[in-house]
């Protein structure tokens, strides 16, 4: 059939999306959400179909991202024909039945989600099919491989490419901030990509842009990695595995992520990784709740990491309260920078060369460990971070006092004494996020106590940092009404902690297993 | 935040969505497809953000869904938050995880589909879910009340109201065009609301619409059913349960019908029915493959039918052929025509006596069957359907070859002798849609051999019409291509079916149960 185009000033946001009246979707046998295969000249594509009532009928309504593609303009002769079902659709089916799902349909199905050929409803129900189902080791596999073909790769040469990820989780985790200055002053490459907060009050690019840009395209993180081996910017615009971008889309409101292995090791795969520390917070404050679970996913990150010729370890890692004593990105990177210059939380400091060291023996070297306290004794990985910093278009002379924290501060004291025996991360996580966190980047909070340490009545327990006063007082509200940290003055004192009189909803359980 | 509206002249099909550019999305801590509440003076409402680079970072699009229940003009000023997660989302969420939901866990979801505050995404993942994880009967009681009593409903008064529904699968099944009348003639009221085909050659509503209009609104419905005791109107735009109509249009590009049995009852019970027949076709040419499936799913209806306060019968019909001789609309009008003028088909005479006569029974009438059997020789039934057609507006007179059958015909021959052992429904709607069924009213087929019939060399297996010449010639080289009707001398000639080298893809198995 024959239509003429309207063009639409508006970007749906990636989907290619065409507008029919129900009269023309009608004739065409054209359903909602059905593909329409759209011609002109000889530019051909495949939109989705969205039926309009009232829309003109002898027209077809193209937002920007079809238009694009097309390159049709207003009031030309477009024709448009029913689409036959994607051969993707039935792999979606198929796994909806719970069947598995072979190479090449994991490889239909990637393609399709890249080229806009599947709706946002079937990848919804094509991830919600894999959370309850789960994915094979295989399946893992192609769609790791499938989410590499698709989108673009960086290549930094020669010799061993060495990455850190965590699952995250705990807050305060400014671990890569001192990684990648300490495995780069020791000669190795470290092109570091992280990502923005979603869910929680920072993370690792939301910290470096309070240092430096991180925001940087391919041929200028290649200039920073050649010039001084490492770098730390967001990874979220490099188009590394746009399909995973994509399912990350639909996964955030539905709150599930079942691609978690296919996800990291894609990215780590696109920049050419050869040797991965995968980093798994391991407790009640992490995703990660038992060490059961925790072996569990090493293994399959290894397992994983072995198909894709990509050597890994794995590290559990302490996860039952934040990291370090700061949450909120200028707060972070203040400790973090601290840290490098011969002070900081000896948590943070011993989980960085930890890691640093593991990537160390990886390649080679003995005794990670005791090298990489060295690298970081010596101020070798301060300069490094430095560099880095200068390289990506920061002040390298940049001193913890310069960082943007938040001007509004209030303490929050201690009404009891004692033992501090719990700290909910969910609730700071909460007040960070309440003070500003991660948009206004002075937002957050400091912790002076920490898991077994004492207190007394009328010490400060955490200090809350914001850029606003409006922004303060709600945090501080939040902080009274859920008070984080749990004191008590000896342990099973109190033995009834919660009354349970009937089913409780939609809480997940965890298992306590250490 | 005060946005700027700037009212988008096209609507989404339903969805309530409003655009922000990237920019201000971050100001407000808005992702793509979380919720934001837009304030115009008095009114209130929640959307669903889309997120478009370059969009005007001081305006917010709105589509004319969102204009509609907001109000507001172009140039307005409106105030934008993000909105807090719907308590719905964490039910879906909840359902993902396999937990059971609780009655207003249920209501919270079906309103919120309603109101549209769930996004399709989300009602993607919920049915996926639903369709892997199956529903309790306590779930399926709760979603059929929370969908009727978000939709409207018909009262037509005292005394029993009778219905029939075939939960479907194979084509020709015109059965509801004889029990309609049948039960009608008998002084009982049968207000018969059905759909349109999706992916079948024809629903009754297109049937009937040859006869005469079928999109009646509610007080036309009444005035019929008052004048004639029935009715046979399309119920897609009578909302008589929304909800359904929501989860549907998402069901559809998945090919997954979690929520039969609700979808079902609640328009039932939306038009007060008392006394329902459910027919289950059963066999291989249904959607039904094996009586142990038939009587589970029966029995669910009977039960669910209880807790509805619905009397229900289920009948399980013999499913492994079409049913009668003609397939597509208007062909399909005219043997439901004749056979009430005493003609027609013997298996579609005798499931539409069986039907009404289990209805008869239902409602205290001893020997239901005998009586409808009167009712049908005795030409009050054809009378009785000439009434409801001109209470609907059509042309009482009607005769069979009024109807508009395609003009271009051919007929397809047998090219051996033999016993018809196999009719491949699936095959036989292809062919029939590939004759314009059901766009095109006049396209079809009219079988001339069924199951255990005797073929002779050159005889005619099926006819083909199309108001087409196009449509004809593709329909018929599709008819050679599949071979919808399979001929044998013996049985067990030929022992091998197939032979099977590798594992097949994505066709579902069925078993045969007789």
């Amino acid at each position: 059939m024959k239509l003429n185009v309207e063009v639409l000033m508006i970007t749906t946001g990636g989907s290619r999306i065409a507008i029919l009246s129900d009269e023309t979707a009608n004739m065409l046998g054209v359903h909602s959400s059905d593909r329409i295969r759209l011609t002109y000249g000889k530019q051909e594509m495949i939109a989705i179909a969205n039926i309009a009532p009232y829309f003109p009928k002898n027209r077809i309504g193209l937002y920007q991202e079809t238009v694009e593609v097309l390159r049709a303009k207003e009031d030309e002769t477009i024709d448009v024909q029913l689409a036959p079902l994607p051969e993707s659709l039935f792999n979606v089916r198929a796994k909806l039945h719970g069947e598995r799902l072979r190479d090449k349909d994991i490889v239909n199905i990637v393609n399709d989600v890249v080229e806009r050929h599947l709706s946002s409803v079937e990848i919804a129900a094509f991830l919600t099919a894999l959370s309850i189902h789960g994915l094979s080791t295989a399946e893992n596999e192609a769609l790791s491989k499938a989410m590499v073909s698709t989108g673009k790769t960086i290549s930094f040469g020669e010799g061993p490419i060495l990455d850190k990820h965590s699952v995250g989780g705990i807050p305060g985790d400014k671990t890569s901030m001192l990684v990648v200055p300490i495995v780069a002053a020791a000669g190795f490459t470290i092109p570091k990509t992280s990502s923005r907060a979603i869910t929680s009050p920072s993370g690792t690019a939301d910290r470096v842009e309070t240092l430096c840009p991180v925001n940087l395209g391919i041929n200028e993180i290649k200039e920073v990695v050649s010039k001084t081996n490492g770098c730390l910017v967001w990874g979220g615009s490099l188009e590394l595995a746009p399909a995973d971008d994509l399912f990350i889309q639909v996964e955030y409101p539905l709150g599930i992520d079942p691609m978690l292995l296919p996800s990291i090791l894609s990215k780590k795969k696109a920049i050419g990784a050869t040797d991965v520390v995968i980093d798994i917070p391991t407790g009640m404050g992490a995703k990660i709740k038992t060490r059961t679970e925790a072996y569990t996913l090493a293994s399959d990150f290894v397992d994983l990491g072995k198909r894709l010729g990509l050597n890994i370890q794995c590290a559990l890692t302490f996860g039952d309260q934040p990291l370090g004593c700061s949450i909120g990105p200028a707060l972070e990177a203040c400790e973090a920078l601290t840290t490098l210059m011969g002070g900081g939380p000896p948590d943070l400091r011993d989980k960085a060369v930890s890691l640093a060291g593991m990537l160390f023996e990886m390649v080679g070297v003995e005794d990670g460990r005791v090298k990489a306290e060295e690298i970081l004794d010596s101020g070798k990985a301060e300069a490094k971070m430095r560099e880095i910093i200068a390289a990506q278009g920061g002040d390298p002379g940049v001193k913890p006092d310069d960082l943007p924290i938040g001007s509004e501060m209030v303490e929050v004291c201690s009404e009891q004494a004692g033992k501090v025996i719990w700290l909910s991360t969910e609730d700071i996580v909460r007040i960070a996020r309440e003070a500003g966190a991660p948009k206004e980047k002075g937002g957050g909070l400091v912790l002076h106590a920490k898991l077994g340490e004492t207190v007394h009545k009328g010490d400060v327990l955490f200090e809350i940092y914001a850029e606003r006063c409006s922004k303060l007082t709600s945090a501080l509200e939040l902080a009274h009404q859920l008070s984080p940290i749990v004191l008590t003055k000896k342990p099973a004192e109190k033995m009834i902690l919660d009354q349970v009189p009937e089913k409780l909803a939609h809480e997940k359980t965890f298992m306590i297993d250490r």
